[in-house]
């Protein structure tokens, strides 16, 4: 068996970071070497995710965790005002960052890909880690091609505060790309209570139903002369982005540059 | 095998009355002997339906019919305009109406059901005679007492004119007179995009889903503390409401008076 | 406001019995006085289920639980081999139990009816807690007598050993009392591949998924001319059975006598 | 505008024939120069199919019809017996054959491959027109890649004869060549009633449900780690394959040689 993979988590003490942790010490080919939390300084990793203490305490202090323990990859789930610095830090001191953070300048992953570079290490930015997520929006912008009808469902816990979600937007971006123009419905379409069909994108709809119980589920209907075609995914829980994390540490040690998007690692 | 019970079709030549005529004419227990309608006079009425010919003939005139050929009951698919006479007529002659038409007053329900008394015979108006979407409806009166945080999504053509349904509507109604008052969602909640979250009846919202290949579905979705409870039904055609009309022309032969909705049929 | 229910929570370090004590703790109207088991004695109950410490400490001494802290009501997830002592030891001592254990003889069942009534108290044994899958049941079997075509389908995680499941069983034993004698299909139906029919239940069929990820869905399907009906439970965690665990310990508290099955709180 | 594709349709009489007359009378981009059948000799096309008389007779003699009406394109919906003889008479006239039957031999593809190049045509032959079911069985191969856990539920009419379908079992050999060999479940599971767990097909399982008002619906579902992703595409009726054949119609025109299976015009 090869070697595993030296990993430090960033934000440890998050709730993504808490996953992360877990992930880390459960997987044999995974290894913990850091863990960087501003609130949770000085606790065992392990007792910090309920698993049995692992020696590795959390720190706050990043550049000093890459030094000492020199990570194969830094893996952070913080927030768009620390994600940046924290990846030019990792990248400055030869670590591959595996980052699961929105707001992102392009400048700015343009900048970091040339420092990738300069390093000939790989490095990925991804607002989102669910392959099954991933597919989903992949075959819906494909099927959008061949039927063109389509209306989006999704549904999430009931004090989401935002809707339509964001995966939903991005969704409805990808199959507005790929299909003819279209306006869908009746023209002389009325409702008889405001709202009724859902929010208007490019010609289609998007419906948001928030529920107590349900993590994140999406439903892509696309509707043909005769048939209709679903694609659904659901996300129980948190640690559903897991595998994708995983495969993410994996593809980074086999590339060299910053790649923006996790669905460039799904043909 | 006790004798078939003689009906005569009124609105013979429309999308529900033809649907009506064929269940008439191939179910043994039912006999056609009438079929009325003002468009196709003189048309055979298994021709009209692409069965074989029947020896029946579509007739202008309803009256005649009715005392010509002393139908048990009498079924009526046209519109809220000759409903009621038609209905009247009907009882008049001792023939037992079932009426698919919607627009009957309260007023004329009450008179109606007097000469039903009257005749001794028994009748029914309903809106639906879909014994699967009634069930549903019921259901989910039912599983609002428990389950009070609740969606509608209603998928029907995307040429209909009107959202939300008529059938979610009702259904909205008979959650709403079920369950606890509660106003879903986040207060807070934000739509990015206006009418993702859906028309608001009562505390709750109904998305209305308009797609190509589809006649008419409507899922129910009741979300509970990590679980969720989802009553579905799906209409593929007009004929779906057949059996709901065989089981009206039985069960009209066996009280007297004038029921309103088919739900009383359902226990 | 009225007085919180004083609970004992037996079998506290089991995975439903953890469930519990975090229900105790956070619910205002609950109030956590004792919590037993065998092999967690010495823990804090809040440490146990990952919350603040509470003060109460598990114990495994049952008996001296009740006498010295005088629960309202005994919420016990054990095993069948100590629920029926559990129970009648709860009794005894004057204390309401909620048992979410099978197991029990019929005989048995009386015995514990007699000892409550003699005590005037109320109890209650329940394979099931979910409000949504008793529903769904309840539904199901309503459905039955208008839709007598129907299949199930039941998922459960991949390592699950038995199928089908015990709720799908249960589900079709209320089906084919509700429904008229019916052997579905086409009776020169041909297995290409063996099993591919499923599970044949009373002239019907039982479909076993078992798929990663997820925890317990249902669905029963009905099929009638031109249209179908679907009723359709997900569980997504164990915390699901806790809004009926609770309901349990307030319904206790207001009638006399053991009650078999919680469907009987549900009208 | 282009001028009309020239369509002869064979087996008009057919069920499947019946919905191509209908669909190249109706759309003005396709034109119908002939109709053969060998039942309904001398009866009016459109007649047949419940539309305005056309003036085109069905005539039970292809070869005659090819030559007098020199078709762009022939749809043959007829049977294994008769589609080599037909796709060799079409090609011999250089009309571009649309097959939609099975049952050819490798050997014969590859004559009639080199019979169209010869000839400087282009023709297919392909068991499913159906876009959605393709797009499907396209997308269920690709998931497997990623998620290799994966069940099938395909569901049919209550009379079919042969379970697993036709569709289903072809989407299995499509997940079984993408994905890592994997027995899924556990080693230990066990069949409280046999078949329960459905039909094994190379380490996962087919479930087939029967029940009357469905057409034809398959849901292919994977399950990850705390997710599922499902696949679904449902067939109302055998009008669903008419934009495929449409499709195919107009690709045919396009290109030189056969093509086996519609997949290849979707990519």
């Amino acid at each position: 068996m090869s070697k595993a993979i030296r990993v430090a988590v960033v934000g440890a003490g998050g709730r993504m970071g808490k996953e992360v942790v877990k992930l880390v010490l459960q997987d044999p080919e995974l290894e913990l070497v850091a863990a960087v939390g501003l609130h949770d300084s000085g606790t065992d990793a392990g007792t910090l995710v309920a698993l049995p203490a692992c020696g590795i305490t959390v720190t706050p202090d990043l550049e000093m965790a890459l030094v000492e323990h020199k990570p194969d990859v830094m893996v952070d789930f913080t927030t768009p005002q620390s994600a940046y610095t924290n990846t030019s830090l990792a990248v400055k001191h030869g670590v591959r960052p595996v980052i699961g953070t929105t707001g992102f300048t392009p400048e700015q992953i343009e900048e970091l890909d040339k420092q990738c570079q300069t390093r000939a290490i790989g490095g990925l930015i991804a607002p989102n880690f669910s392959i099954g997520a991933i597919l989903m929006m992949k075959f819906a912008a494909q099927a959008a091609k061949y039927l063109p009808h389509v209306e989006i469902i999704e549904t999430h816990g009931d004090q989401k505060l935002d809707a339509p979600s964001g995966t939903s937007i991005k969704t409805a971006e990808m199959i507005a790309a790929n299909r003819e123009e279209l306006r869908q419905g009746n023209p002389k379409e009325e409702e008889i209570i405001e709202g009724a069909r859902g929010a208007y994108y490019n010609g289609f709809r998007i419906h948001s139903v928030r529920l107590p119980g349900v993590f994140a589920q999406q439903e892509v209907i696309f509707g043909g002369y005769g048939q209709s075609l679903k694609i659904r995914h659901d996300s129980y829980e948190r640690a559903a982005y897991m595998p994708g994390v995983k495969m993410a540490v994996e593809k980074v040690m086999g590339y060299t540059g910053m790649i923006y998007g996790f669905d460039h690692f799904i043909d």
